[in-house]
């Protein structure tokens, strides 16, 4: 069944997709509706804002990303950079903008990973845009979040002898892709047949249907652990430590042996002849949490599921630098994705 | 001169951007630079929040529209949304997604008229997101404001006998569009032709650069009015009165001698063979207020430079309609600009 969106016009389709929605914060006093959302939060909290916007053909591709998961991805990216600040993700607005291409089912596909997202995570949807595009698929998001005052994690504050924590593992996201784009080239023109992705679930739902570590900024309440410094690993752990580094006037010493990697990324980076510690420092896409935490706190964090110890911040002069498994110095280089660069 | 985005790459873009950017808003406490901006409200401000997407080739022709212009414009409608829930807009986040067809300089002037209004308006940028776009252009802006708890304005407060206000006049921005779509048509292919404008300069600043109703809103605050229901005008007067309407479940009744028009608009609407009063009923983009006041209002309403009372409210069940100078009713239909609706 394929309904034209013009047949429902803007207002139409927005009633449609926000059908039956019902705010769960208290926080969000007027969703949906007028010229703007109405929020309330109490003073003691700080207010946490950041977007996204994602392009068709370039942050994604129908060809493989099923719409439902597409929209799930879009929000959950937003909860991350919430996270990452310590914080709780409350509402979001969501702007698209679609070609005739699309219709009203596929808009309700997209809407329904959205909705999924924001109910696994308590988030309310509180406004957007909808319009029309030339071509493709725009999706544009905004987040808003709370922490507590005295809670809010930056980037700027490691210092010496921190400890550098991860959490998960890294580069099944970005192995992920690479199966995906390989199964594209494969398959391509041959609508039939059906890839097998048997023993490789781990790297697709990495990819597909990312989760944020709403679990990981609990456990750390839960301990009483204010991190120093955090951020959420999208573009690749080379880069995000640099940022913190940056940002912190500081340098750091991650350990090779320490980058938690999963069986089915270790499997998939030799089939694919790539070198596996490159895929998990710049494969990007992970959406785990990166953070530093004094060196006191050291027993706490060790003890930790799903955390690891990566390494350490130094003093700025000594720069940023991995230390290989033969005890080698390598200097970072941000080399995640950077849809600005120069295509290769 | 024309630098390539892909010589900076995205970090780099933004810095150049964002430079020297400084928060001049209390509520503004950590700006662009980590994975979220930080606000603080005391916590007797609602908090508003606006989303716009703008897509090249939809709601912008870069043949006849300067990418300053397109910043600033870009930025104030989104603040005319705050204003039209009687609140002030103190922060917003940028995204834009860019073809390579763009160089910094462009980003520059599209940069820096969106920074123009912003320091217009006592706005901080806070954010955004900054990537890259098969074709055209892409501009989303979410604008975040706050109002005093008890002072919000919503669109379904209207009752019976309240008054219809309007500020400034109405119809001016789309003969703006109208006249620019002209010029390209028979400019076409001649490209050392400058059109005369002369006579016309209004029509082209309504459409080019509109400004946002802040003065009407400290004019109703100063003369202690809180309007019973409000929005802004940016589909058209007879799609925004139908929304304020159906919210506020009752009916109204405008009349075609009080809609305020300007001189230009009414010559270029004869030049144009065109209905006046459809046009300035339909043709969108004003972002003037349209708000309604309780009739115990009338005489301060009635004195205040730059608002004209055009009607009343009425039961629900006498409908929309326009009192035409001859005395006849015409039933209000939402003819105005509905990006996802059928071509003409």
């Amino acid at each position: 069944m394929r309904t034209e969106i013009a047949t429902l016009g803007e207002f139409g389709l927005i009633d449609r997709l926000t059908e039956g929605i019902k705010p769960e914060n208290e926080s969000t006093r007027y969703g949906v509706g007028d010229d703007a959302a109405v929020l309330s939060y109490p003073s003691e909290k700080q207010i946490l804002v950041t977007t996204d916007l994602l392009m068709e053909g370039v942050h994604f591709d129908l060809t493989y990303v099923p719409l439902k998961h597409l929209g799930y991805k879009s929000a959950v990216v937003n909860f991350s950079d919430i996270y990452a600040m310590n914080g709780t993700p409350r509402q979001i607005t969501v702007s698209l903008a679609l070609s005739k291409r699309f219709s009203v089912e596929d808009m309700e596909e997209l809407y329904s990973g959205i909705r999924l997202a924001c109910q696994q995570y308590h988030v309310d949807i509180i406004g957007g845009d909808t319009s029309s595009s030339l071509t493709g698929l725009a999706i544009s998001i905004t987040c808003i979040g709370d922490a507590d005052k005295d809670k809010v994690v930056y980037r700027n504050g490691a210092k010496e002898t921190d400890l550098i924590c991860v959490s998960g593992d890294l580069g099944a996201a970005y192995m992920g892709l690479q199966l995906l784009e390989r199964e594209k080239t494969v398959l391509k023109g041959e609508k039939d047949i059906q890839p097998d992705f048997t023993g490789k679930e781990y790297l697709l739902e990495r990819q597909l249907k990312p989760e944020a570590r709403k679990d990981i900024i609990e456990k750390l309440a839960a301990a009483n652990i204010v991190p120093t410094s955090m951020m959420d690993i999208s573009d690749g752990l080379s880069s995000e430590l640099m940022h913190i580094c940056k940002q912190s006037n500081a340098g750091c010493r991650v350990y090779e042996e320490h980058i938690p990697i999963d069986y089915q990324t270790a499997v998939m980076a030799e089939e694919f002849n790539m070198n596996l510690t490159t895929c998990a420092m710049n494969g990007g896409e992970d959406y785990e949490l990166l953070f530093t935490v004094p060196i006191a706190d050291h027993e706490k964090v060790s003890q930790m599921e799903g955390i690891r110890l990566i390494g350490h911040i130094t003093k700025p002069e000594l720069g940023c630098a991995l230390i290989t498994r033969d005890g080698q110095e390598f200097e970072l280089k941000a080399q995640g994705w950077n849809p600005l660069k120069e295509d290769k």
